[in-house]
């Protein structure tokens, strides 16, 4: 039972095959958001700070942060991008209480954060690309914490599932070199746009069982690629995670501030017996009431956790 | 690769590992619907009508017809139950062209139907009760048709899913005594509420697995049952159908018109590789599109039928 422990100052999230699924909010991310980017590189958190707690209210249980802003100032993401990880991360963990997974391609980015980072950060990622296991498995190693093994090596993304899962199984075995357990790797075994690729889906399925039975890993993905390209994805992707879920799949990093997948996560939790009085059932289901008068559901989200007693969105950050 | 062929008069449906999920239309049962039940009573069709075609139009593969009315006026369901049947059956099928399920607790309403069904309708059904396999399959043989097979026996509902396997197992036996294959029985596993048994989701996906790998046989459920006493039910029914399709289940008993669940079904279908082009997805896609300005999901999917130049619901009945 691979159970995978990440930790803020305060707070325990667990990943793993007996607790209810872990959704890792994916929105701290300047890829793709051109506005989010441009912002961060004026040194305007307002955007973060939003993200950030608006996620937590919404129910993620640790929250991605991303800091890969390519500077119009100057292009070296390996100046520019450890001090940025460094200061949203310090900005983010000082506004909410859940763990960081701390997200770069850049090594020495992803080092300035596990300085920073509270507790015991997830680190996101290591591949199977020679280069990468060099530089990451020791940092994973160093500051003894979990890491996401995503199945590509230095021939590239694989379109074959038995190639994904024998890249899987490299990092594995090579982290175990380093004395890393395999309960504190979470693979992520590539999920591909199911209109490109039609057995996408049964791929991961397929995919996801066999590294838990085989492997004895958790699992990860970022959910909302399955639905790339076709109409009504949030249909897709709400149909897509508890599928996963069934097969195996035990986190995900995605958008937690849409209802369509997060009321999908949390029936699936009461259906694989992870909600046992639906207690988390019948909470968000009065959430997804308030949003029938046009309410967002960030919004509804937010005041439901305001009026539990949860405050703004945790502990508040100090302001001098 | 077990394939349960379903068919009326000019159209097939098939259950089958290899086919997209059988959605079998449940909304002809006058079982807890008390206005139904006094209108048939009363010879008043216009309810049945409306349900036939709507269901069609909604996308049911297969419509189940039910005339299980207590009369007021005589007690006796095996005196009033079979011409009800008879009734039903020749009306609905002068009405909609898709295959039919015959499904009554009263043998003789069940041979009723089976003498007036065009083509090969599925019956609902036999259980492990030995006065009940007694009676039934004898039918199923004479008439060569498909048959749903109800995983209780004369002690009962088990909640211990071995011996609801051991039940469905009994059933397939005796069947083959009978010279009925096992791909003529869709086994019922009995999906109960979730919110009463936390284990129920998870009973259900483990034994249709099971069903398929060991026993070779398509199964169905009467998949509204899992959200019974719940809020929201649809969204632990539109997890659900997704969870159940991935475990391997090929077809449910469920009412065709709420967008919801038939979304999350056009979903699994796609992700299992099941609606290769997508085309069913985008199909349906743009039915739910239409039913953003409030438009009913039935309205939208019986509009969408007739300008693709299928009509309000198929063959017309003719009118004397």
């Amino acid at each position: 039972m691979a159970r995978t422990v990440i930790e803020s100052k305060t707070k325990t999230a667990i990943i793993g095959f007996d607790a209810p699924f872990c959704v890792i909010g994916e929105r701290i991310n300047p890829t793709g958001r051109k506005k989010l980017a441009a912002e961060l590189e004026a040194g305007d958190f307002s955007t973060v700070e939003k993200d950030a707690l608006e996620q937590v209210a919404c129910g993620a249980m640790v929250l991605d942060v991303n800091a890969g802003v390519v500077y119009n100032s100057n292009p070296n993401p390996n100046e520019t991008e450890p001090p940025l990880m460094r200061q949203v991360l310090e900005l983010v963990q000082g506004l909410v209480d859940v763990p960081l997974c701390i997200d770069s391609s850049v090594p020495g980015a992803l080092e300035e954060g596990l300085k920073v980072a509270e507790g015991r950060p997830l680190l996101n990622s290591v591949t199977g690309e020679e280069e990468r296991l060099e530089a990451i498995l020791p940092l994973v190693k160093k500051y003894d914490v979990p890491v996401v093994a995503i199945s590509n090596d230095d021939t590239g993304i694989s379109e074959d599932p038995e190639v994904r899962f024998a890249v899987a199984k490299k990092i594995v075995e090579r982290a175990a070199d380093f004395g890393i357990p395999a309960h504190d790797i979470v693979v992520d075994p590539l999920l591909m746009p199911v209109g490109a690729m039609a057995t996408a889906g049964l791929q991961v399925f397929a995919l996801v069982r066999k590294l838990r039975e085989e492997l004895g890993v958790n699992t990860t993905c970022g959910a909302s690629n399955v639905s790339f390209g076709l109409p009504n994805r949030h249909g897709i992707n709400g149909a897509f995670l508890p599928m996963a879920i069934q097969a195996g799949m035990t986190s995900a990093i995605m958008n937690p501030t849409r209802s369509a997948e997060m009321e999908a996560v949390a029936a699936a939790n009461m259906l694989m017996d992870h909600d046992p009085n639906g207690g988390a059932w019948i909470a968000l289901s009065r959430v997804i009431e308030a949003t029938k008068d046009g309410t967002s559901f960030a919004d509804a989200a937010t005041a439901a956790k305001a009026s539990a007693g949860g405050g703004r969105g945790g502990r508040r950050r100090r302001r001098a």
